[in-house]
């Protein structure tokens, strides 16, 4: 089962998950994912979709009815922005469907989930942090959204015999973006071709990594066994500014006379942790290096989004 | 505002505020609060109690209307056996109710929050545990309810510019005791005065706090400012085994013939910690030192509950 499957990332690892001859059942609200994503997939028959609010009691019984072998759960808000403003969006989106899924599991009698989570856990931290750095102070509803779950996922799988792989991600970019910065920028470039404005100054430096680099991560981290919950921090290599990501933009399109003009903030967003560093020797030490730097991985999200529009 | 004014750590929380001249609003559903609890304050007009269930909207209402100076959040399950069969318990009354009263304040304009959360976060951690901890890995949906709660604390107070007090203790004890060991041994030992089965081997080692004491740690500690948020571990002084506990209550009680009888596991069930060590010099470089050690504290507890009995 893969919640959130018709999303950005959960997409891409139903591609390969199908790939590789496993039946798989996509679960999603269609509330960020959409159809389309799964598109060249509707066919499989070894694709189930599932189009459910996974907060509803009917979750719970779909999961014992299904009894997945393995769940990887990815359905959550993924609009830090959006959390902020309507504070019912990560409760709902983020948590509760966590909660949704240990429970399932735990009625179903599933034992192992992958769960996606985020660097936002961690807060404003400074240092490069590792999976057990604390303290754990997130600044916006989507960390502790994500907390939250974590929370949620280590007692039930101390409960209850269960086994849990958890990553923490920072910025994913690829194609099948459904917001943030790159799709933001190449949106409003396109649409005003003279000027760009971005919040913030421009200054707020963070690691990218590609979706398929963190799902080879993900498809290594849980190879090895969980005692019963193992954390991964993944990270792509080298970090991108705001200002150099919105050059890249503007090179993508081709407005070489496009002005872009910054805000004055260090950060773009209340919530939004301007700068961190990330230790990934956990899951490097498994030999997994991403094949893209994260200027790399925001070039490659730029040119699809560009060829989107065109 | 004192959310769970009417259980065992709120009824004495209350009678300070009340003798320090502060108007208290007492908001209690009842669950394990009682309403005897503060019988001796129910006709001064600076106490209001409302009975009401926090996850209702019609809290955040309450909250926007009554617009209290600073809110002690301690309303929450604290059996956490419960939480473990009743899987909704501590999603409900302990995480639910500290997000439903973070909204209100926000929604209020309300920023001050002291909230009571627990041990139990750390889950099973070696050495002395500071503050500044991690991993946090709880091992019950207690302990998870306190940390998603805190992560929503984290999250609203870092966004809304409000301030938050964390207090993380163990187990408390003292008079007005709803539930747990003590509470549960005196009366078993009471009724088949010949013996008392004990859940364990008996070896299970704890930090009992005394409610008061407790409560001077809480008072002290927020006289100092939070940016915006403070946590402090507070403990007792020593720690106290099962085994001591259970022939403090035979003692007490006076059956000097009854027979303890241990259980083979060394946790008294699932999700209990079975030993913890805690560092508690942060609420200690204040000044603040325990009136009464692990052993004192038990004892008067014991003697308190036995007193009910007569």
């Amino acid at each position: 089962m893969v919640t959130g499957g018709a999303g950005f990332i959960g997409c891409r690892l139903v591609a390969r998950l199908l790939a590789a001859g496993k039946s798989v059942h996509v679960v999603d609200d269609l509330s960020l994912g959409r159809r389309e994503n799964l598109q060249e997939h509707l066919n499989n028959p070894k694709l189930k979709l599932t189009v459910m609010d996974m907060c509803r009691p009917e979750f719970i019984d779909l999961m014992v009815q299904d009894k997945p072998g393995q769940v990887f759960h990815l359905a959550a808000n993924s609009d830090i922005q959006k959390g902020t403003t309507d504070r019912n969006t990560d409760l709902n989106n983020t948590f509760l469907t966590t909660f949704q899924v240990m429970e399932g599991m735990k009625r179903a009698g599933v034992r192992d989930v992958v769960f996606a989570s985020t660097s936002a856990i961690y807060g404003e931290a400074d240092g490069q942090l590792k999976e057990d750095h604390g303290p754990l102070k997130p600044i916006s509803l989507y960390g502790a959204g994500k907390l939250a779950a974590e929370a949620y996922v280590s007692a039930y799988v101390h409960l209850f015999n269960m086994r849990a792989w958890i990553f923490r991600f920072p910025n994913v970019v690829g194609p099948n973006l459904t917001h943030g910065a790159i799709y933001d920028f190449v949106r409003r470039l396109h649409k005003d071709k003279t000027r760009l404005t971005v919040l913030g100054n421009g200054t707020q430096l963070k690691p990218y990594i590609h979706v398929d680099d963190l799902l080879d991560a993900i498809q290594l981290g849980i190879t090895q066994p969980a005692n019963p919950m193992e954390v991964y921090n993944v990270a792509g290599e080298g970090a991108t500014t705001v200002r150099e990501m919105a050059e890249l933009v503007k090179a993508g399109l081709g407005y070489k006379d496009a002005v872009i003009e910054y805000g004055t903030s260090d950060r773009g967003w209340p919530g939004d942790v301007p700068k961190f560093a990330y230790d990934t020797s956990k899951i490097r030490s498994l030999g997994w290096k991403p094949k893209r730097n994260s200027r790399e991985a925001v070039e490659a999200s730029i040119k699809a989004e560009v060829e989107k529009l065109r």
